[in-house]
């Protein structure tokens, strides 16, 4: 069975950041598939995907109701990001590597494919660095299990589940075992999924192992592409090198 | 041999840190000894350090010289921290956890003490949430040991030791072993160590598990007592009661 990077469009707006995503990977040179969920985009937008992603995949939106967490953490746009649950039903797939449209990989990744997954330990994924005893949900190593699939429904389902009303709050409630037993999580090193923070520690740290960072993954409102520069930056990555033009016209 | 609390007081401006860290570590039942290294105090701080650590040891500074660094982490001050390197010269004890003046338990932390450290392991700290693959040096577990005195000093005396010319970027160098080798500190939960960031995934994963917190860390410039409310509140925790104006006094 086949392996495959999976990432994930919920709307539009985010298309510059899977483009982006997937010519990063082919010209890092990656041996695997790349495969993109997709729900209610335009057909530019898929047009676009078509080019660059090996397949696309229309999902179901699943969406959280948990408004007022995520008014708190001020980012209501996050309410389709409970789609993510899609990713364990793609048994088609031996073994996936999620990835987040506003990831960039800047090494090649592909030996993630090789972590070892048990029972015990589902997920692999990279420290958070807001609170690094849960991990980020920007990137994960998982395999396709269709009793985690109805797992995650099911909490999904439950009142509060998720403590930040997004996916990374549900997923770290779901593969967390509580207080005094090991974490469920496969801690990967933070270089998989580096998030710039503000934090006086972080510069001098970012600055020492720079030479060995993965992948950035620009986290929060303010993606890349929606800077003049970032989007001419973004466009440079077009199949047929389209432009800043190319993609105002979407 | 006796096994101790220590923290370091490089100068009078921390005390009102120094003497909360001591009550707080007394009201919550320690049966372990409170020792502060000194260095350079008046003899008021001096005198109200003796009312609650059970031994004030005086120390020579130690100084980073990496001027640029610590101007780039805008914390010039912290050029002193290098002090903290006498702790391995303390072989009167045989384990000790460091605790920073300006870190704040609220549960008894008298089982870290129990912690088992390897000689491949020779420290356990929690992760930094600026970079989470570092730990925050404001508290760890170690034991005193001569030859990792010396291996700090022979290494603070090369050039560009510190990546952040303080002593978190000077210890990580020395107890982290590369690339692909596992580190070679002992990771310790978050909650030991708690720093509030202001990257948006931090609120609600504090709310989430607020009640397991056992320190808080006042990281930074603005230190709690630097301010009317968080002098009100670390004075209160004074031997006698001593109150604002004590405290300015000295
Ligand atoms: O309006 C949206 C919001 C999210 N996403 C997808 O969901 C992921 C998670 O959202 P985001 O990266 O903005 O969260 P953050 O990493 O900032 O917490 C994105 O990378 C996209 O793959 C999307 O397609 N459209
Ligand atoms: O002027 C100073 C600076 C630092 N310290 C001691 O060194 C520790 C480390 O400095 P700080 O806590 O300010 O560093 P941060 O945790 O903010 O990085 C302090 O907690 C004190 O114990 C001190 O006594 N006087
Ligand atoms: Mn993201
Ligand atoms: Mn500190």
């Amino acid at each position: 069975m086949s392996e495959a990077y999976v990432t994930i469009l919920t709307s539009d707006n985010y298309l510059p950041g899977a483009l982006v995503l997937a010519r990063s990977l082919r010209e890092l040179g990656t041996t695997k598939k790349l495969v993109v969920l997709t729900t209610d985009l335009s057909d530019a937008s898929t047009r676009f995907l078509g080019e660059v992603y090996d397949e696309l995949i229309e999902v179901e939106t699943l969406e959280s109701s948990l408004f007022e967490q995520l008014h708190e953490l001020n980012r209501p746009e996050l309410f389709r990001t409970y789609t993510k649950i899609a990713l364990w039903k793609l048994t088609q797939f031996s073994k996936i590597v999620y990835l987040d449209a506003d990831l960039l990989p800047v090494q090649n990744i592909d030996e993630l494919f090789d972590i070892e997954l048990s029972p015990e330990t589902k997920i692999a994924a990279a420290p958070d660095s807001g609170w690094p005893d849960i991990f980020n949900s920007g990137l994960f190593v998982t395999l396709p299990d269709l009793s985690v699939y109805s797992g995650l429904i099911d909490l999904s389902e439950e009142p509060n589940a998720s403590f930040d009303g997004a996916d990374q709050g549900l997923f770290n409630e779901y593969f967390h075992s509580g207080e005094n037993t090991p974490n469920r999580w496969h801690r990967l090193p933070f270089i998989y999924n580096v998030t710039p923070s503000s934090g006086y520690q972080y510069s001098p740290a970012y600055k020492r192992f720079q030479k060995d960072i993965k992948a950035v993954h620009f986290i929060g409102v303010n993606k890349p592409w929606l800077t003049r520069d970032g989007y001419g930056f973004a466009s440079s990555f077009l199949p047929g090198g389209g432009g800043f033009d190319t993609l105002f016209e979407i």
